[in-house]
């Protein structure tokens, strides 16, 4: 039996680092009580000066009420930082050794009603729950960089993980004023960073072949897809673009630019199923918006975005 | 001899379409006078309609002393809309034998001192500009949609180019509000679409594989790497997440992750020669600025990004 989502109270927050610190901040931002487990003394200054920065920023992007640095405390005593705790997010060093040594001492040590959610970016829960005596509570729940402003965590539970483990967890981040995830399935770099990678390798493609500098990569992205992507998702920027045919007519129309070279990485065949599951995907997202609402809405959010990034 | 910047104050833009309609209406956000060519009389409302929306976009974010619809006037006749004009900006039907056939006309009636830019997103100048008996002043310049929001104008010549139109291009282009990207090649895609491609192909075979929905992938993207990249392109971003060590500790310590599968794009090879020019690249757009800087000012923009998004 998991706990009552308002019964969630005190987080622990494991690790030091960018990801350890962003995490204690944002639940504090958020009113929760943190305790964080470093895992030395000598830690707790770089930690401190972490949860200090992005404390400037999640002021400015709004506290919820009772939030305050005072929720806050430090521990170096693993077993101490976890006494009465309502939920444990765990940044460890992404190693799977001392991932699956960690969740072996958790496993045991964690009251069995409380999730252990893991920040890894790399590795699957089904291989870091192999030494856990009570995997079924364990599930990856992954932020983005830095994790106190991005609000994406993607969320996909290991074999031997309680599927409704995987649909309270999401629940829970979505109390907690993040963006939740769920994956169909574990796959190496979950959704966002397989976007991101495959944009990547792209550019290190073109700056390798002399088509490009690392200026012109960043040149491009800001000042081009950038503003847009960020106010609306690829799909539905190219379903609003082809106007009232959406998605349909730009697969059925530009289909066959799939084929063409413009980036190194081939696309997949446009099978009629992958048709009609992007024509059903933006209908869904669209709803009974109408196309000319949603560019007007676009124009909207990209013009504020831009006057957001001048202004500063 | 190409006109003096100064002297620019009429600008002819060919096409009817939200990329010509788009740039006729950035133009007049900047104060120019434009003439519209359209090809029938038919398009006249669809062009006023799309430059109106552009309008409402483009008075947010600020027009130019002296901008006003006034100054559009609508031709159907392509000679009468070419009269005294300083500037082309071709935005016609992406067909090869079109494009060939019109830059074969203006060629001739267009005076020599005039560059005539192609909109194109899928021709290069070297095929557009084979009938046109003065090729030296026709070049690309691309934007990326909508025109009237997004900065970015990516400028490439064709084998008849001669630089110096190019280079005259992209200061034009600066000087009427946009941000150039002069190419180092003609390359399919240019860089910003080959970026956004990668992308929308990992995408696709993501749904093709039950791996993600539509509405995953564009979760994805708006709340993870999108507000960021908007502020940040992708190399500063590593750059800037790597700390003191930048983007040399970034290739160094985590270059074994290109060989990981996550994406389906293969990585090229990390050779010193690529290494070298990702490192000097970040090197030179961080300045003198510190990294602790640098990430300072990426939260304070992700925050307004967010902000602003969140406010509309």
């Amino acid at each position: 039996m998991l706990k009552r989502l308002n019964d969630i109270k005190l987080v622990t927050s494991i690790g030091a680092g960018p990801i350890g610190g962003g995490w204690a901040a944002h639940f504090l931002a958020q009113g929760f009580k943190v305790n964080a487990y470093l895992h030395s003394e000598d830690e707790i200054d770089i930690f401190n000066s972490i949860v200090k920065t992005a404390w400037v920023s999640l002021t400015d992007l709004g506290l919820a009420e009772g939030a305050s640095l005072q929720n806050l405390q430090i521990f170096t005593n693993l077993e101490e930082s976890l006494k009465g705790t309502h939920f444990v997010q765990e940044s460890a060093p992404e190693r799977l050794d001392i991932k699956q040594d960690l969740y072996e001492t958790l496993g045991r040590i964690v009251p069995i009603d409380v999730v252990i959610s893991s920040s890894t970016s790399g590795l699957t829960m089904t291989e870091i729950q192999q030494k856990c005596n009570t995997p079924e509570r364990t599930v990856i729940g992954h932020p983005f960089n830095p994790p106190y402003l991005l609000p994406l965590v993607e969320i996909v539970g290991g074999e031997k993980t309680n599927p409704d483990v995987v649909s309270w967890t999401a629940d829970f981040y979505k109390m907690a004023g993040k963006s939740p995830l769920v994956l169909k399935k574990e796959i190496p770099g979950f959704v966002a960073t397989r976007l991101q990678e495959a944009l990547w390798r792209e550019a290190l493609h073109m700056v390798a072949n002399g088509e490009a500098t690392p200026a012109d990569i960043d040149n491009a992205l800001i000042n081009g897809p950038a503003p847009r992507m960020a106010v609306q998702g690829q799909c539905m920027a190219f379903h609003v673009a082809c106007g009232e045919g959406g998605m349909a007519t730009n697969l059925d129309q530009f289909g066959p630019a799939l084929k063409l070279p413009w980036t190194r990485l081939k696309a997949p065949e446009l099978t009629k199923d992958l048709r009609d599951k992007m024509v059903k995907g933006c209908a869904q997202m669209a709803g009974d918006q109408h196309f000319e609402e949603m560019a007007e809405d676009r124009d909207k959010k990209i013009v504020a975005v831009l006057n957001a990034i001048k202004s500063k």
